[in-house]
């Protein structure tokens, strides 16, 4: 990296920590044990798979261990401690207690009850514990510049990838080889991985809305749904397109069309202050309309960022507000069991005015 | 699946369903509630991502959501019930409430403090929570004949990616590069996705222990540590290779032989009824005579299944003895900083009467 571009990296990790510790500093806490690895990266860059971040209202410490000693002193940023012994949440809860934690700050959304208990038995009750689970989710959910940027990269690859699976859809093929073809050609183009397992469903087997791309060969006709997405730069995209093989018929149309339309539907509702329920339910209303609601049998969508699933959930019972910067995916579907399905999903980013749906790729339906 | 061989299916279940059952019989709980998605696909085959297993002594409920309606009615195995509506953990308390659980075993490991403050609520004091992590992973140890099965074929898939990186192991090749054309090949021969992200690790990089496959490109001189697999059948394989670009200097065949030494010494004391600490012990001795011990930075292995990383840990101070059935991997390494590194792992079973190497790849020196 360059240095103004280093400078710039580390700006944006430095911001990050520091609005936490300010909400810190408004808190019932002094001190957070930061456990989740992709909290761990959004705060100090750190992309290993064994950390503790603690914060407290001015200071910073990492822990890792010795396997990631070299990595650590890479690209962990903000924190003035680097240490790397023994194991990693032992020695950051010793160094809470030597930094005078009171009101220690955990994840209960993900900390085993294990780890709590041995957490509990190490401070013996002078220090107290509380559930911190949403807060640094509550600021990721907000994503900045540099995250944008690598969305957008993370969302023109994936993009990229339908063109592969184009390339080998046809009857008799196994779902199996669409996918490889598409992991093969995410990987050539420099992605780390796919953020989910991709699917490839097709003919009845459309109809199942968790359908990852099995050994069934594809039929000579019937709906394809691909859904899927890479890991570029630490970032997930995810997107789904619903093809059809051989000659589509009426019913088939207007499955198509409704699906469409409640995403667009959806889409069109997307704009800072409106509630996420709002969303969820123009494409519920317009599938209902159509005589398809019943199939509709999953959330509209989800955020993302360094994970695939992050809040918020675009979902009926959902009070979040949409605000500037959020990612979110918008992705209604019709599932006929036995028949077939069809989902059409985009990424969309909540922009100060409105929203700027993300996914470059056609919606139409393309016949094979 | 044919009839017979559906039958045999159905049986390996009803055995692992039994087992754990006959357990509980002679245990302080007489429900168990299983959240691991891991230790509900070993017991009851169900390979989807959402949902809760309870079993009784005399009886097994199944729990999941909407979307997996269809793949739950194919695949759930031993359950008399299956439901699938609502939430589903919500779903199997009540169901534990109405068959009047008293003493309920919850695998604090595995269960957020959040989820267990949920359980907590909806039981109101009126039944007992306790701790049962471990009880299903003990028997998970312990691979039966169909497991095996399903094990022997993920190593044999791996064990062909090794020609397959020979093939694009180049100097100048990005390490992704090689990764891209293993991980696809795995996919074309049937590989579900890959047991974890791939490490090709080449020249001083091969010196991080997890060094995944990043944009660097191959030196002209060097290690190249590959260590990979692939979930086949469910099953994980996990296996490392370490080759050298370029011709090799006296320091570099004393670092290969000693750590060629080190693993065969250790896979010398894989026998039932051996402590998993002397497996170790023999890697870490052969090593620190060679004058690398303090190169060598992690434990000597783990236990493999449906898990990548599983019981037992192959480490000084685990206290577990091998048994016929047990599945590990048996992986030391020598990490010199700035420099280079080696390791070489193979999957090991644990037989009546000693061990058998299951990968199938010479571990002479490779040399390109």
């Amino acid at each position: 990296m360059r240095n103004d571009s280093r400078l710039k990296h580390v700006q944006y990790y430095e911001r990050r920590q520091s609005r936490v510790a300010r909400k810190l500093g408004r808190s019932k806490f002094d001190t957070l044990l930061i456990t989740q690895l992709a909290d761990i990266r959004y705060l100090c860059g750190f992309t290993g798979s064994s950390a503790v971040l603690v914060l407290t209202r001015d200071d910073a410490a990492f822990f890792t261990d010795g396997r990631y000693s070299e990595q650590a002193h890479t690209e962990v940023v903000g924190a003035a401690n680097v240490i790397i012994e023994g194991n990693p949440l032992r020695r950051a809860l010793q160094w809470s207690q030597e930094s005078k934690a009171r009101c220690l700050g955990l994840d209960f959304a993900h900390i085993s009850v294990s780890l709590f208990q041995q957490v509990q038995q190490q401070f013996g009750g002078r220090v107290k514990l509380e559930d911190c689970s949403g807060m640094v989710q509550s600021f990721r959910m907000i994503k900045d510049e540099q995250e944008i940027t690598r969305i957008r990269g993370a969302v023109k690859l994936g993009a990229e990838l339908f063109s592969t699976a184009l390339e080998s859809i046809r009857p008799g093929v196994p779902e199996s080889r669409v996918a490889a073809e598409m992991e093969y050609e995410a990987r050539r183009r420099g992605g780390e991985g796919m953020s989910f397992e991709t699917i490839v469903a097709g003919g009845t087997r459309s109809a199942l809305p968790h359908g990852r791309a099995s050994h069934a060969r594809l039929p000579r006709r019937g709906f394809v749904v691909l859904d899927f997405g890479v890991i570029l730069t630490g970032y997930c995209s995810d997107m789904t397109r619903t093809v059809h093989l051989g000659k589509t018929d009426a019913r088939e149309r207007r499955m198509y069309d409704a699906v469409l339309r409640a995403q667009l539907a959806a889409i069109g509702k997307v704009r800072p202050g409106v509630g996420v329920s709002v969303v969820d339910a123009a494409a519920r209303e317009t599938l209902d309309r159509a005589g398809f609601g019943q199939f509709f049998t999953h959330s509209t969508g989800h955020g993302m960022g360094l994970e695939v699933h992050e809040p918020p959930r675009i979902a009926g019972k959902q009070r979040q507000k949409l605000q500037p910067g959020m990612v979110i995916t918008v992705e209604p579907g019709v599932y006929i069991p036995g028949e077939g399905g069809v989902r059409i999903e985009d990424m969309v980013l909540v922009t100060d005015s409105g929203c700027e749906v993300l996914t470059p790729t056609t919606k139409k339906l393309i016949t094979i």
